[in-house]
């Protein structure tokens, strides 16, 4: 019943979500950082712009799915390629939930807009800036191995996960001295630590992309598995 | 193609993951609850055995998704059939998420059980107690109304999850005054606060159940839409 026409038929439609797929990564790149920008600049209305522009991120995801199901229904794809589609699917949702973060991002940089009276005591940007550029790049690095279906790039980046976990902590035991010498910071101190969770949460975002690659190159469910782990010792 | 008997073992395929999405759900359910408990106890070890219990869910969730895929692949379902089983592999990833956020609420409830020393300053648990309540009603009523899929049910949780929401930000509000009056507390607040966090992040997921059952009901897809708003306009 699959002959050499549904097939192709098949591949057309799966390359027609991944391009869609690949647009709507970049547009949630680009989203995560304009809202780190307004949260550096405290422009209120950029980081309502990047609220905004969420909406965008939300049609793309219930477009994505309904081609997914249509794909499905269409074209009946035995068991390894239903296999990519499902993973596809999970990597729009994580998309979904990167352009939450970064929303969480710009509304915070909206609020303590209207908060700042002169300089802060502290640079809050400053305190979140490394962590942002390393999640960004593992970002862009997981899109990247999901276009090409790069296993190694794949790999290498969910180790690159407990780095920025580590990372993260690190900031907030800095943000809790902070508050404890001076409390007239505690506020501020708590929004960069919601921006600080957000970044954290893209990069496992970014992470769970990198899993779902490995599947469709592999065939292995590696989620909750030592799969990793195992294959770095054989490097 | 689809047959009476191709359409019964559909039937009876997707019986048998309904089944065990519900078993999951209970499990996630009585996971969050004894987080919840270890956090009000400070049982170290207790504490460590909902962590391990973690791995349970996690074991159901790859399970589940690969009874789906079985199901899709051996029945090709059409597009109706198919928004059921893509609506409850939705509902399978919010499972899994509400266990890893029950999971975090044991974490802190073991670090902060080493750091005590005698009674704490303010009570944390009881500044939890009343938003951890609500969510799990919420989260129960959400698995009942996917059981049951009543629609009716589904809506009027959807509108809780803003309740929860205010609950939260009340809470937060409340623990950073702690903090300013008395900056000793700022450690075991943030606690509190991630606590309380994770927890208004379980009704988040309680809501997105709630959203996938009236997807598979009446076949809109309503996240990201004013479908609620609307019909609660209407009654």
């Amino acid at each position: 019943m699959t002959g050499e026409h549904s097939s192709k038929q098949y591949d057309m439609d799966l390359e027609a979500i991944r391009s869609k797929v690949l647009l709507m990564g970049g547009l949630v790149e680009s989203h995560f950082h304009d809202a780190m920008a307004c949260f550096r600049s405290g422009n209120a209305e950029q980081a309502e712009a990047v609220i905004q522009s969420d909406l965008e991120v939300n049609r793309l995801e219930v477009a994505l799915d309904d081609m997914c199901s249509h794909l499905i229904v269409k074209r009946q794809p035995a068991a390894n390629d239903l296999r990519t589609v499902m993973a596809t699917g999970k990597v729009i949702t994580d998309l979904e939930r990167i352009g939450d973060e970064s929303t969480k991002i710009a509304r915070i940089a909206k609020e303590s807009a209207h908060g700042r009276r002169g300089l802060p005591i502290f640079s809050e940007y400053e305190t979140v800036r490394v962590l942002a550029s390393s999640v960004a790049d593992m970002l862009h690095a997981s899109l990247d191995a999901f276009a090409r279906l790069d296993q190694e790039k794949a790999v290498k980046l969910i180790a690159q996960d407990a780095i920025i976990d580590n990372d993260f902590r690190s900031i907030m035991r800095n943000l809790i001295t902070y508050m404890m010498e001076d409390p007239s910071t505690i506020s501020s101190s708590l929004n960069t630590l919601w921006v600080a969770k957000a970044i954290e949460r893209i990069g496992d975002h970014a992470k769970n992309i990198a899993e779902h690659t490995i599947y469709i190159v592999e065939g292995k469910d590696i989620r909750h598995s030592d799969y990793v782990a195992a294959r770095q010792e054989q490097q």
